[in-house]
């Protein structure tokens, strides 16, 4: 049994959907085992009315909550029974392997990095988001965990990315490239031209710069960049992404369709046809699909999900969970950080 | 008559595109007078190959020309009769009083830098660009001038585009947010930190933190970054956006559609609506429609085209050189920075 923490109190729509997903997840996998951490009593009765099987579910009680508003380290050092820190606790005390939680990111990372630790060698925790523009999706780290990242951090990153995107996804010998602002190695600011070196004398398959466009042309395996440009770059395409569906629905109601991606009754077959291809392209792009990031660089595998995650979302990302543990990913992160000569950013 | 230089050497296409955008711009605008740069003898004979009226158009002879990879600053000191370097000189010489180009985006900003001069006050140029979200646009700068900003910077970067938004879209009081990875005050790496205090003494209406998704929300007028995040965000989008068109191409197709964007002969009504609709998109949010992007806080009006620009982008780009020169922006960015004090990032 997999036994999986999950932050029933995480995300915009929490409790209700996080307990929606979690009923999915057990139903779909019965090798796992999930563990919702939040307040005990309310969680209980929310599982009942949703129909679940409480039998296939644990709790873990925890009655106070980090808002997504809250600074991360005060928050969980002003509440220490927040279903966040119980999260971690469960993880360091063997109680469960792996954590999910769509709350407040940043005290997620916090938690995670105080309670759980650093992985031996590893400098910085980074959030890895699988960015599904084909298969195998193209890996961007860091995405938010480190805003303000020095050159070693970034190698790091490369090498952890390395290992997410050889274990989980399969891919032999992961490329990967450094973002800034053109291909040519001068190019760039202090951060990007310092890493350089240090990425050449590491042990992956470094293909020097990438574009921001590159991200969507799969150029590289893995996509390196601080957490400031990486949370920015989630969100412009997040912004992008529901803008182009809003107005792709607008051309489908000026078709005589419904603004829903499901054709509206006497809608004309090429307001259907629209409808079926944006409900296509959704498939094929919505984040929502993905659900949740792994947190790499820390002890046991922690799992982040979108604050507006639904219930789909929350029962995908905890397949993730589940898949990333059976990897045993962080061996092998150990085993390529500690290979690195330290000067070169290495931890041995 | 508002003359303008034209880089014929710069872009992907050059100079064949830059040429037939010329044309079709002097055909458009009666107003303004089109010298063109770069070869003189072979740019005489593609106009009248272009069937153009060469009496519509002048001519400067610059037989060099900027590579795209080339190092900006070396480059413009080893080749002096490069069309850029030539292009800056009219300028500067009182040939012309605006300047566009689609070449080496940092060779136009380190020769509008050096031969034209910072406008009085300013400490960086930042170049903007209009993202098409709606009416008016939302501007964001810099997306690549400076890569490695300081916080008075950034705040005349949100100072600059308010005159912009104000003088060229007719926004009265437009509002600025600096780009974060979160709402709250404390967010973000050092430089985004130390912004804050300082854009709040600013003489514009700052409305604080916005996120990457607020971009394509529109949710201020202004958007302000460092050019490094901001290149990041306009490559993204654009890779997005080819990403997501290649996408709803391929729904097209699987529709019985050509794989363009006019539906094949024989395609079903659903296919034509899908090619409809894409037009339609691709008509609203294409950064072709808008060509250029104007360089602020340097004398002269100069604008930096996309490498990839097409005739039409060209010709767009021209016409926007003419709205903004028309706008008198320069002398309302002198106004508004000096009108700062010297300890919030003021000039005077």
């Amino acid at each position: 049994m997999i036994r999986i923490g999950i932050d029933a109190m995480g995300g915009d729509h929490a409790p209700r959907v996080v307990v929606e997903g979690a009923i999915l997840a057990a139903q779909k996998f019965d090798d796992v085992l999930l563990k919702l951490v939040g307040p005990e009593e309310r969680l209980r009765s929310l599982v009942l009315e949703c129909g679940g099987d409480a039998s296939r579910l644990e709790f873990a009680d925890a009655p106070d909550v980090v808002e997504m508003h809250e600074s991360p380290v005060e928050a969980l050092r002003q509440k220490p029974r927040s279903s966040i820190r119980k999260l971690a606790s469960l993880l360091k005390d063997g109680q469960c392997v792996a954590i999910f939680g769509a709350g407040n990111t940043g005290a997620m990372v916090a938690a995670a990095t105080m309670y759980l630790g650093l992985l031996p060698g590893v400098k910085r925790a980074g959030i890895a988001v699988a960015i599904p523009v084909g298969q195998p999706p193209v890996i961007l780290i860091d995405v938010g965990a480190n805003v303000q990242c020095k050159p070693a951090h970034l190698v790091q990153y490369g090498i952890m990315a390395s290992e997410f995107a050889r274990r989980v996804y399969g891919v032999e010998r992961p490329t990967v490239g450094l973002l800034n602002v053109g291909e040519e190695e001068e190019k760039g600011h202090a951060l990007a031209k310092d890493a350089q070196e240090l990425f050449r004398s590491a042990p992956i398959s470094f293909a020097g710069n990438v574009e921001g466009r590159d991200i969507y042309r799969g150029t590289t395996n893995v996509v390196v960049c601080d957490g400031f440009v990486g949370n920015v770059v989630l969100k412009v395409s997040e912004g992008m992404w529901e803008r182009v569906t809003e107005m792709f629905k607008h051309e489908l109601a000026g078709r005589g369709g419904g603004a829903g991606a499901g054709a509206g009754a006497g809608a004309g077959s090429g307001a259907a046809a629209l409808a079926q291809a944006l409900a296509g392209l959704r498939a094929r792009f919505d984040y929502n699909e993905y659900g949740g990031a792994p947190l790499l660089g820390v002890h046991g595998t922690v799992l982040i999900g979108h604050g507006r995650s639904d219930a789909k979302a929350v029962a995908s990302a905890i397949r993730w969970t589940r898949e990333m543990h059976r990897a045993q990913l962080n061996q092998a992160i150990v085993e390529a950080i500690t290979a690195m000569p330290v000067d070169a950013g290495g931890g041995a």
